[in-house]
């Protein structure tokens, strides 16, 4: 295992992003100064708790294929965001996997309270087809339209929260591996494409690159989730900031559980392999979309 | 009281907008025939409940006044129903207002359950999103986009997730009258409000037109609030189809417990008339939206 550290070409990169986002999240979401506050200080607390900011760079590696300016991939960087950190909070809900620990700290629901939870999940939902849909992001309002009409089908039922649904249903489903691929497809898959597509949108990619990236988006999607579930399985949890050993406790099917921990180490690296052979038309310019898929297999949080 | 039969130009115009958003809904929410059925079939139960419609009746409405095709104008309208559907399926939920009783069926953590209701909330709110921003609403890409940033703004935050959070807080914070009409503004007036630019906003309306209108709407929605505050204090809990009398319970503030029930009578009555009186440019073909005015302070349920 290894930290962005021991993959030099993203150190900089993933360090300069989480900071960008940081801050443009906290010109997003200003705190006001009267009674709304408790649920700008909630969507705050969650959005802006660290994390690895894999989606934002994401959309800027891949936008920077294609000459995107940075301050717009990373407007839709940040919409993602708050869609990714949505789908957190409301599933870390004690109705859905009940968790307690998140990024190191107390889930949201924990921190302040169930209802607040719900809402600031709905509110940061909102929030990212609020970024995407203004004239900032890009001067192209038909560009504008589709990436929040993909952004909405990649959370929707088709998307994340159909995936969260049969994840809540797989301790009962007895999976099999078609059906753990299918149901992460959904759940982490869909938006990790979106990402990778919309810097090819943004940027005006051909049929024939945005092809190559959705091949190298499919084949990093599932190496990231094997590689969630290896560490669920033999993580550190003071290292990877929430709780583990989850899977195996609810009687889910994972990758681990279904293939072991050998062949899901190796499925995972083949799979990171095989993503970085997707950018090969793009030469040394995808030097960190390879980055990154490498970094996705060898991650310790 | 009255219901929409009493207030004839309603009567017709209602039933076919609800039956027309009905067959949308049909459309947009197709049953798969996999294990993913469970989160569609909630979504269907609680999106396609009845319910008045009346939000996609001002959408059609206000387009009719400026020539959008009744088709686009019923996506839109598909669009803001889903997510109205979306803040009372979250909103009933125990953590929230804990409501059993919604359009006279269980409620939809009550029909399913909790992690079932969290997620079908989310992906409508995904899907009215996907509904604006696809091609099918609009020819224009920018009216899309136009239509997609002010529902997320009307949705979030400082709309209707926020007066749901102050809501929450109402029980404690001992609102006067200001307060109140902040938080209703928030919860139910940004979405209604909404309603009626998007049919200005598909039409291509003028600026003059729109400050007409805004005005419209700013009084409806109030006067809807205030009418469904007298509800909840004193009307017949099988017509309405929800659980009544839980403001008083609750300890909050309304405008009935403000005001008394014959001053929010009064009140209701004014703001109706002075929606009405905003549509004065637009003579006879304004004659609808003159009609829901009528009907939101008249209603029954």
């Amino acid at each position: 295992m290894a930290t962005a550290h021991q993959i030099p070409a993203l150190d900089v990169p993933m360090k300069r992003v989480a900071a960008e986002i940081d801050r443009l999240l906290d010109q997003l979401i200003p705190l006001p100064d009267d009674s709304s506050r408790r649920l700008y200080e909630a969507m705050r607390y969650a959005a802006m708790s660290g994390g690895k900011r894999m989606r934002p760079l994401l959309v800027i590696a891949s936008g920077g294929l294609f000459g995107v300016p940075v301050e717009q991939a990373l407007r839709a960087g940040a919409a993602v965001e708050c869609l990714h950190v949505q789908s957190l909070i409301h599933d870390d809900l004690p109705c859905m996997d009940d968790d307690d620990l998140r990024r190191g700290r107390p889930t949201l629901h924990c921190a302040y309270d169930e209802a607040t939870a719900v809402l600031a999940g709905d509110a940061l939902l909102a929030l990212a087809f609020e970024i995407l849909a203004a004239p900032e992001t890009h001067p192209s309002p038909a560009v504008r339209a589709e990436l929040t009409l993909d952004l909405a089908r990649a959370a929707g039922a088709a998307g994340m929260a159909g995936g969260q649904m049969l994840d809540l249903c797989a301790s009962e489903a007895a999976l099999d591996l078609d059906g753990v691929t299918r149901l992460q497809r959904l759940k982490t898959g869909a938006l990790i494409g979106w990402c990778v597509e919309a810097g090819a949108v943004m940027g005006g990619a051909s049929a024939e690159e945005r092809t190559h990236l959705r091949g190298y988006a499919q084949c990093l999607g599932l190496a990231f989730q094997i590689a969630d579930d290896l560490l669920d399985a033999g993580g550190d949890e003071a290292v990877v900031g929430k709780r583990l050993g989850k899977d195996e406790a609810a009687g889910k099917r994972s990758f681990v559980t279904l293939l072991g921990v050998e062949r899901a180490r190796r499925q995972a690296d083949l799979l990171a392999e095989q993503a970085v052979e997707h950018l090969h038309p793009f030469g040394d310019r995808a030097a960190i979309l390879a980055a990154v898929a490498r970094f996705a297999v060898a991650r310790d949080h």
